[in-house]
């Protein structure tokens, strides 16, 4: 914590030092990232990419006046130890520390919460907009890497900045990879420019210009022209920007901190939308992360021991397990075709590409246009698997509705990242897919609660001729669940629910995972005398109806349990089917994620613990459910002794 | 219907036609769709445009073995009349008639149910991946406009299919108009080919090569890069295209049959992504069409009478109110900003980009860039009002989700064509919002009843620091309703219902324009004896929670009516406050759209009487809600009488 980095408390301390304390500033921010993220995982490729990047930001613009978009945000460490967060970054990503993503309660620095791809630009576009009509000449800047810039909406952003008549400043952070590789026939294109040494040549270009450029207003949108003629001469522009209206400038060295500085100086006042393309090495300054920049992308806490590197393992995960699901159930059907948005690593995919790589696709950080071509696929009698994020397959909500709910193709969506996502925050909790997806017609929607399930979930969705929803958490999976007297794990069938343990005093009616917390919570009610049910509800939709009524019918209370938000959820699912079926719904208490709150980073097992939907917690439910049910019978029952058979009359006619 | 179009069965039969006959056909083609639309109403302007295209495509292709996806899918009625549809396309668009839209279930040519823009060139990626699979030399071909390749879908599709190493054909019918002008850089960008001439050149370009051109297979694409060489000569090629992967063709008249044919013989098998630039003239053949594009985008019926054009004109809409609404709240608010995405007419905004051209934008077909943009100005401090149909804004899901409701930034959504839609069916209803809006944290969801209404939720929207949705279907205001002893309508207090009748049998809780049913079938049920009230929810989030314990509390009826599926929306949040509250349920009824079907295309009044939402159909609800708890309560009572108080023990205990 000496050194340059803990003397700035703001950007404006970044202006007071010398080009050669700007270097060593970026050497002090790279190692404390290296550490930081290792002892605590986070976002690490990315980050190191952009330290020059973002220090000549800050020193150029003033960004409580102008306006900084990151898009997708995993790459502003850098701005926050710039930004008066250096002091608590030890606490990166973990409950009260500063988040993994640009985060609006953090700092003012901070414009918008994000995490999902592809809306700086248009977000960008808007503030341009805005401070059009409100008169104001802060410049507008929106930071975007290249597997992000493909995305639809960041592309659909560009082509309406094209129009502004003002400055807008768009920046592509090229390092030629996303989180994976960047897929497409643009990646392709920039690819040609990345293997010449051309960029070299803008450098000198620039500085044979910028000697003369005055540095505001139209004067330095002439000296751009000046030096774009330049770089012309040099490099073949993308034309691909300049047809859409913006003035593009690049490709340039985004480690080369001084040159940076100056380019930044004429573009912060270039009244026109301008493209400044960057090449940066994604991980620059920890060889590990330059050569596996895949796996230094987002990796839990490693440690570094002379040239070997070791990443903290931490058991069996969803992920791992849903890709040996996903291979087994390949081996089986010739049909089976997996497709990830830009996170075969996210999503077990990559090892899914190895086993089949003729019948693996990655669209790229693109959840739209993946769903579509996999609704083609289906279409054309293959069967697809979407193995998307639950928080991003909202990014393909209207692609699920139209290209595959009203077909009624039998795409299979695997939601992976479902609940709470732990130390990635609001912005990732997979917390609306059941509501989101239960209101289309004929999906079917599953949760797995272990392992077996999970295969027995694909092995039942290939059989089916709809399309299907299954959902798990970013965990371990728990041990197989047997209820007394099961041997192996019952196969799945549509909309029938499983019995893992009985009891008369409550049932508890679990979804997923939430099964094992159910099965604790049941435990720890038997040390207090209560006998509680557990079912396993299996699906969501379409919800067991003869569970429902069976466990209402007993009058005691039926506890739903999901990690999912209360509105619309699986809970609400149950209830809708009771109140169908004509039965009383007092017995019923609905446990998820509170309909009104965000609910922050910090450890997955916190965040449930925080919304009572660990074992504790849903005991803790249970228990007062079973108090004020019997509480209500008996209530009941002294109405009736007291005011005999007119009285429900009475009622029923105030 | 005599002519050439009546022999025509299959596009079987077309290939049979000499060139004049097929250009007799286009003509008898144009005047069908003419006569038709006038007397249905119907998409008119983009049909005509692609006759030509259209007949040159089925000549060319086999579409029961090639594949052809069209984009939005408003253009498709040629189509439709080459494939067996001319003999019931006097009931386009009418209950039991074809559908508006590409529909499966009407045709094996029809390969996507479509209505929602961009979607056609991923779909076409999937189906050639998928033919690549199954060693299918089938051939596949995107239709879509110049408005929609610039959604966000379809350039993302467009940049994985330049990855594709065998056939694939991306027809840009370029008609420099989607339903509004198109929007954006890139539109101005095709803008400069339309102003020159040079088209005609490469027509020629093309008759110098094709004699020598074999037709299939790999020397196809050898001829074909002579004729892109040939046609550099002339024309600046797209290097936007060309740059993602694509051989670009064009630009190329797209009415002259002969010429189209010629062309699409080679690209039906070169092995490689084509895109094929095609101009157009929308509404090509109705000078009246062609002068006013967007009024005869998709008109009511019509009349021609000489020179003059006459669409029937039906009443005051609430789209009509909405533009209102809007321009008198930016009177009162300069912060108020009003957005559409390529819909300033469906959405009443032309009037209001007339009244504050500077307080207006077209973000385009691209609701989710559109959202964003408005999300970038609202944190700027303005106020913007997207207007946006209910089924369109599913598009933006994710970008309300992080652009929107994560930030807490209170943009106002303005749904119009929320409910059933009418002859645009399946596609097009706004049968969603709720549900998917219901499920984000401070969202306030708002309808209104009536115009007054209308106004006062806007009022109550800009005071509100949350972001808010309003949602109104596609019809005419109904009368302002006023409760007995209410002058003026009663502003909107947030959660806060309104009542317009008392009555003490049943209570019905409409939503927005459901209140006129609701209100004529307690009038119904009056004339049986029966007092119902009506209750106008006004919010479906937050619910007035003291309206829904006083109506439970009685224990008679309370019956909740909305034009959206009965999965998650208004009546099960009703549902979730009662059981909240810990009320009895079993006297809720929801009335609204069944989950699992799909409600094809028709008049609006029928498909709310078809799902029981009629005046009638909630009267006979009602009804039998009222016997049904009735009987419940007799038998209560009896159960009451005959066990006495033990009994509700003993079923607790069971």
């Amino acid at each position: 914590m000496t050194g340059i980095l803990s003397t700035i408390e703001s950007p404006a301390d970044l202006r007071k030092l010398s080009m050669p304390q700007l270097k060593q500033l970026a050497e002090e921010i790279r190692q404390r990232i290296i550490d930081v993220v290792g002892r605590n995982g986070g976002h690490l490729a990315s980050n190191l990419g952009v330290v020059e990047l973002t220090i000549a930001l800050h020193y150029v613009f003033d960004f409580l006046h102008d306006r900084l978009l990151w898009d997708v945000g995993h790459q502003a460490y850098v701005h926050k130890l710039l930004t008066g967060r250096n002091k608590n970054f030890d606490e990166l990503r973990k409950a009260g520390g500063p988040s993994g993503f640009p985060n609006i309660d953090e700092s003012p620095y901070d414009l918008f919460n994000v995490g999902h791809a592809g809306t700086a630009i248009p977000t960008a576009v808007g503030m341009a907009r805005a401070a059009s009509i409100q008169k104001s000449d802060a410049s507008v800047v929106a930071l975007v890497g290249d597997a992000s810039i493909v995305n639809g909406v960041a592309f659909e952003g560009l082509n309406q900045g094209g129009l502004l008549r003002r400055q807008l400043l768009v920046i592509l952070n090229d390092n030629s990879m996303g989180i994976a590789p960047t897929q497409g026939g643009f990646a392709e294109h920039l690819a040609k420019f990345r293997v010449s040494p051309m960029y070299e040549d803008v450098k000198k270009t620039v500085k044979r210009f910028l000697p003369s450029v005055p540095v505001i207003g139209k004067p330095a949108l002439g000296a751009l022209d000046h030096l774009k003629e330049g770089i012309k001469a040099a490099v073949s522009p993308h034309q691909i920007f300049e047809q859409i209206g913006y003035k593009y400038v690049g490709p340039t060295d985004g480690h080369d901190i001084e040159h940076l500085i100056e380019l930044l100086r004429v573009l912060k006042s270039t009244q026109h939308p301008v493209l400044l393309h960057v090449h940066t090495t994604k991980g620059r300054g920890a060889e590990y992360a330059v050569a596996e920049p895949c796996r230094f992308h987002s990796p839990n806490p490693f440690r570094v021991e002379g040239c070997r590197v070791e990443i903290q393992s931490s058991g069996r995960s969803w992920t791992a397990a849903f890709a040996d699901a996903l291979i087994e159930a390949a081996k089986n059907d010739p049909r089976v075709f997996g497709l990830t948005a830009a996170m075969p690593d996210g999503t077990g995919l990559n090892k899914f590409q190895k086993a089949f790589p003729d019948r693996y696709l990655d669209g790229g950080i693109a959840e739209s246009s993946t769903v579509d071509i996999a609704a083609g696929m289906c279409k054309s009698g293959l069967r697809p698997i979407c193995a998307i994020y639950s928080t991003f397959l909202q990014r393909a909500f209207d692609q699920v509705f139209q290209e595959v709910v009203l077909q009624g193709l039998p795409v299979i969506f695997c939601l992976d990242r479902a609940g709470f996502v732990g130390s990635d925050g609001a912005v990732h909790h997979g917390y609306l897919d059941i509501s989101y997806l239960r209101c289309y017609q004929h999906m079917v929607l599953m949760a797995p609660a272990d392992e077996p399930e999970l295969n027995a979930c694909l092995r039942l969705a290939l059989k089916l001729d709809k399309p299907c929803a299954i959902r798990y958490p970013r965990d371990n999976v728990p041990t197989p669940l047997l209820a007394p007297g099961e041997a192996t794990t019952p196969e799945f069938e549509l909309g029938r629910s499983r019995i893992l343990r009985k009891g008369g005093d409550a049932t508890i009616v679990a979804y997923g995972v939430m099964c094992r917390e159910a099965l604790d919570a049941a435990e720890l009610l038997a040390n207090e005398g209560l006998e509680i049910g557990v079912v396993n509800a299996r699906f969501a939709k379409p919800i067991d109806r003869e569970m429902v009524s069976t466990a209402l019918e007993t009058g005691h209370p039926l506890v739903t349990v999901e990690d999912h938000t209360l509105a619309g959820g699986f809970g609400s699912a149950v209830l809708e089917t009771a109140q169908e079926l004509g039965l009383d719904t007092r017995a019923i208490v609905r446990l998820g994620m509170p309909v009104e709150r965000f609910i922050p980073h910090g450890a997955r097992s916190a965040q449930l613990a925080e919304c009572g939907l660990d074992a504790a917690g849903i005991a803790e439910s249970v228990q007062f459910a079973i108090r004020r049910t019997r509480e209500a019978a008996g209530l009941r029952e002294n109405v009736a002794n007291r005011t005999g058979s007119n009285r429900l009359k009475d009622v029923a006619r105030t």
